[in-house]
């Protein structure tokens, strides 16, 4: 199989995501979308090489949650997880900052095997979801290598030695998404873009930073989304201006923006023609408009189900009442 | 820590081992002297990657019988072992024909972490026998590459792939130890093998043509045994002409050879000074004193603790028995 052989045929909606958040909306989006109509684009910026073996956190939560294997507890990982492994590591003294489950481990092994046959990672991303039983297409931005590095007081950093190993616990003063502009966009990805019976590109409730920021460098697919002819909608991350997850909030702090529903909005005016914000941030309605974006207020928080299916047809209907 | 601090003051034994057999004969030395006088330097042409990893079959084996951590049902690999990781790689249609242990498979991640940061392999099996609370010194023979190749009717075999995944069944035609003419072998084994107060060398009851003739054959240790200033002694891997375990056998017949103690003898004349052989084979002592080889008749089966410490202590009074 090559990457021309990536079946998009049918595909209406391109969903840029982040790990957690983003993959509650893509889950969403799937009990009201056929799946054909779904390419999930999803973050590499947070992949890394550990014990010898390239992980993609953010595709692998996805293809998890969407595959309903994902661990409820954790968060991260799979469902009905072991640590076996990891024991083993830890009495040799090895690794163990970050927590590799023994059935998650097994993915990693798989799909590192497979990239050293010389398969890109679009294809083994493919390759997993299929044995996995995900119907929706998952797919990597690029088969071209992106790394977020977190730049701190300190020196630079792997995102995971930031996000993981040190907790975000340094102050960020700058973020580099290494090898995205040099990167090719994938050309499924860009045929699906530029298909007339694409609908819209939605920007799921994922860190802006840390997760939608090295999908959009990629390639600048940013500006390509500025000239796209269909709506581009986000759903914001925060609810009253606190993060659903993650280090959000002291995030944007430390790179000079204020941490609110409206900031995120002016971040991203260049792109977005709609806005799906929660009740709780209703007041900035008003000033968000005022950027020329849309605003659609409901329920964001996605904690059951039916939240997330809920959440998913308001974007989706949201997007329809849209024209560029 | 470099290869210079390999703490080898005390050393009077060189034992060299394959996997199985030969780690019970270690074992047995190491109940009857002082761990600091036993250097034991196991097989590496077994080695191979597997899922991106290295693994060291027959050091391991031999790490994991020392710290009696060793799976006694399966002869391989470690004691209340678990097989998550493989059991999910089998899931996703991965490759399961080596098969891997969560806990055996910390030791590979370990060891291949280590090895990639630049460790040699002399120092990451100290390391990692350290880990496990092993006294004596087990130690590769080389710290370059050397690999066993096994040449069929239908072309070149790696070793595991001949061994495990085709278990032993294609036509044996030919033997190569790759890399191991060019390999410089360990100063710590030059520097024990040259010590005045060495004693022996002990050849463990292993496979002459998969486990030892690797070892032998790594910088032509072999012609340096033949100069060696003390007696070389080989325990028979026979029992009345059949193997203990394993393919040496048909892998004899194979390549032309009977397969005997007495053939095996005959195999390592220009070595051996003593041959320790098993009662079932004492018909055959004549012939082997013929070729200039003192012969001890015993009892060589290692089934238990009992049994591996008495011959252990027969093949050291045997060798204090012989001088060159």
């Amino acid at each position: 199989m090559s990457t021309a052989d990536i079946d998009i045929a049918g595909c209406r909606y391109v969903v840029l995501s982040g790990g957690v958040g983003g993959a509650k909306l893509a889950q969403g989006l799937s009990l009201c979308r056929p799946a054909e109509e779904l390419l999930v684009v999803g973050n590499i910026g947070d992949d890394f090489e550990h014990w010898g073996l390239h992980i993609s956190p953010d595709l692998d939560t996805l293809m998890y949650t969407l595959a309903g294997v994902a661990n409820p507890e954790l968060g991260w990982g799979r469902a009905a997880e072991t640590w076996h492994v990891l024991e083993a590591v830890s009495e040799l003294g090895g690794e163990t900052w970050f927590r590799l489950g023994d059935r998650d481990l097994a993915v990693h092994i798989e799909r590192s095997m497979r990239l050293k046959t010389g398969a890109p990672l679009s294809l083994v991303t493919v390759a997993l979801c299929r044995a996995f039983g995900v119907s929706l297409l998952i797919l990597p931005p690029t088969d071209d290598r992106v790394r977020t590095i977190v730049e701190t007081p300190g020196g630079p950093l792997d995102f995971q030695t930031y996000f993981v190993r040190d907790r975000c616990e340094p102050v960020i003063t700058g973020l580099r998404y290494e090898g995205a502009s040099e990167a090719a966009l994938l050309p499924a990805v860009i045929t699906v873009l530029e298909d007339p019976e694409l609908k819209a590109v939605i920007l799921c409730p994922s860190n802006p930073f840390l997760s939608l920021d090295p999908i959009l460098a990629t390639a600048d697919l940013r500006s390509r989304l500025q000239r796209c002819k269909v709506p581009v909608v986000a759903v914001s991350p925060m609810i009253g201006s606190r993060a659903f997850k993650g280090p959000t909030t002291k995030i944007m702090a430390e790179l000079g923006y204020e941490a609110s529903t409206l900031s995120i909005a002016r971040y991203y005016a260049d792109i977005l023609d709609g806005y799906v914000i929660d009740g709780a941030d209703h007041h900035v309605s008003r000033q968000i408009e005022d950027l020329d974006i849309r605003v659609e207020v409901t329920a964001t928080l996605m904690e059951t189900l039916d939240q997330k299916l809920n959440l998913a047809a308001d974007v989706v209907a949201f997007s329809e009442t849209m024209q560029r």
